[in-house]
């Protein structure tokens, strides 16, 4: 079973992934993402993946066979696993627990390759299509939040292989962790202190502000804003932020899903063929399970405002932005909203 | 001039380095990392680097000439600027301050290829050159901490592409900037709240929790043990730990150089051996400037403790550590320390 231990002096934990294992040998000759001969995420294959968990189905099909248009399974090497007790324990001064969690595979859509043989991903879906997966992701979140060991509910999408993708099948994951990450403590926390100080969210503030200034908002309707943030620390960093503060992306209305899903088809046409179809990652920002927690997080329902970040990976990090966590970004984020404005898709 | 900007909500600064800009336009065609046909830190091309800081030379060789051990020189393309400044101010709700600082090369050796070929690095290095190396670091943390602008001196090495080195001509940086960068911020808190809690240093009891288990000890001498963390981020990441406690990386001693010098060496012949020629970040934390501040930081000369760590780049991170700063390691420490300590080199 998979560890999860926590850095002693950051409080950082980190996954010790057993399932997932590289041998230290297996380093030195590192293994290139395979160029799939077989892709077990496509339609005819549905055996060669653990028994599905959530499908959308179409006529009398049947479960774990063809005729899906979106399918949710387990990840067939999970870095946490659903099975078990949390088991926190001390080794020495050490701190850690069994890596309980889930790690769920999203497959977005049975279409792989067009015929003129580029991969299929968000900028060719339909409507449709992207608004089933905005509706999957709601679907398996509410569920996931119901595990009384789960303090957090991970969505987010890894495309190319510079963005850490091992298939090319489009595919979104979600993992449910036992501990609320680092990076979504710090939002929370940046989040409160703003709260205490103004009384006001920090993104309902900072959709104000870019809407006065107008410099770096590169889409918007009636219901979301997409900005390219002012201290963006990678080039073409976008966020994608709701017009209506909650903190919880569960919450979001029929409405709300079908705006989101024709915003995120534009975006990804634009970065597509502005960056010539860039490797990204996609996260879904929301509140943790179960809030407010007695004594913890208790502004968060007006604190916290969910929304999606977007990372195209362009550029490499080296040791000053990994010593320090202070990035160096060499485009400014108001070029790259008129860039993108500039873009006809 | 670069700007410096505060991300609203977690704090974290980040350079938009407008001398090393990226168009948006430019990412479409991503360049590769030259082939250099020309290599501008190797002797007898002095005149293609702006004028020495610094240079360890022999005979009667002369400034920006060749017949130099090594060499500093200001980066050609800076981060940050030594000129003008800080000039701290509010733009809407948001914060920002010029990008002062200073941002300098230090070029390790006049050697570049070996005579098959293969590029030279630490692991092919005399003791001489490692320590002459050490020393530079010294000579230059030193006297960057002159300046009060500066509140933090960060000394570094990007080593292979995926490092994100982009000149193979071996070669360290040193950025000095005016604000203390969040990932040693979370350091400093996070050893002053143990020390607060034990009244001992986090690495001091980390070394003697290590030495008393001995599972993740893969190279000790008398002035220092490297170990592979508890809680590794990312296959093979390694700390250089001194045992003799002390906040200040600048306050090392003639015959910790020498250790140091050494052990490095050995190092870096293992995981070039065991990873073949793996790319690596090499990363110096240390105290930041005039500490204790008033009111901050007061008790660093006990709590915190100089280190070196180690990052080969050997996997690639996804959405999910991007998302949540909460990574998935496929490799125990326990078994990186085996595999290093059985290797001869």
């Amino acid at each position: 079973m998979s560890e999860l231990r926590k850095d002693p002096i950051i409080g950082r934990w980190v996954v010790i992934a057993t399932e997932r294992k590289f041998r230290p040998s297996d380093f030195s000759n590192p293994q290139e993402i395979q160029q799939e001969a077989f892709c077990p995420f496509c339609p005819g294959n549905e055996d060669k993946t653990p028994p599905e968990i959530f499908a959308k189905r179409t006529g009398n099909s049947v479960p774990n066979g063809p005729g899906w248009e979106i399918r949710v399974v387990p990840n067939k090497f999970p870095a946490l696993r659903i099975e078990g007790n949390l088991n926190r324990k001390g080794v020495g001064m050490y701190d850690m627990m069994n890596g309980i969690g889930a790690h769920e595979v999203i497959i977005e859509t049975p279409s792989h390759i067009k015929d003129n043989k580029e991969k299929v991903d968000i900028k060719d879906y339909s409507l449709a299509t992207m608004l089933n997966i905005i509706e999957t992701y709601q679907i398996r979140s509410v569920d996931l939040k119901k595990d009384p060991r789960f303090r957090y509910i991970l969505v987010f999408k890894n495309y190319g292989k510079e963005a850490g993708a091992s298939l090319s099948h489009p595919h979104s994951q979600i993992i449910a962790t036992p501990v609320v990450p680092k990076r979504v403590k710090e939002e929370l926390m940046g989040a409160k202190w703003y709260y205490e100080y103004k009384e006001r969210c920090v993104w309902c503030d900072i959709m104000n502000q870019e809407l006065d200034s107008g410099k770096r908002i590169v889409e918007q309707n009636e219901s979301f804003l997409v900005i390219a943030p002012f201290a963006s620390y990678v080039p073409f960093e976008l966020a994608i932020l709701p017009f209506r503060h909650s903190p919880d992306f569960d919450n979001i209305t029929q409405q709300e899903k079908e705006r989101l899903a024709s915003l995120i088809i534009t975006i990804f046409k634009k970065l597509s063929k502005g960056l010539n179809n860039p490797s990204y990652n996609l996260m879904l920002h929301t509140a943790p399970c179960r809030y407010p927690h007695p004594g913890y997080w208790q502004t968060i329902e007006k604190d916290y405002h969910w929304h999606i970040e977007i990372i195209p990976r362009l550029v490499k990090q080296g040791g000053f932005e990994w010593g320090t966590g202070f990035y160096i970004n060499p485009t400014p984020p108001e070029e790259v909203t008129d860039f993108l404005k500039s873009l006809v898709v």
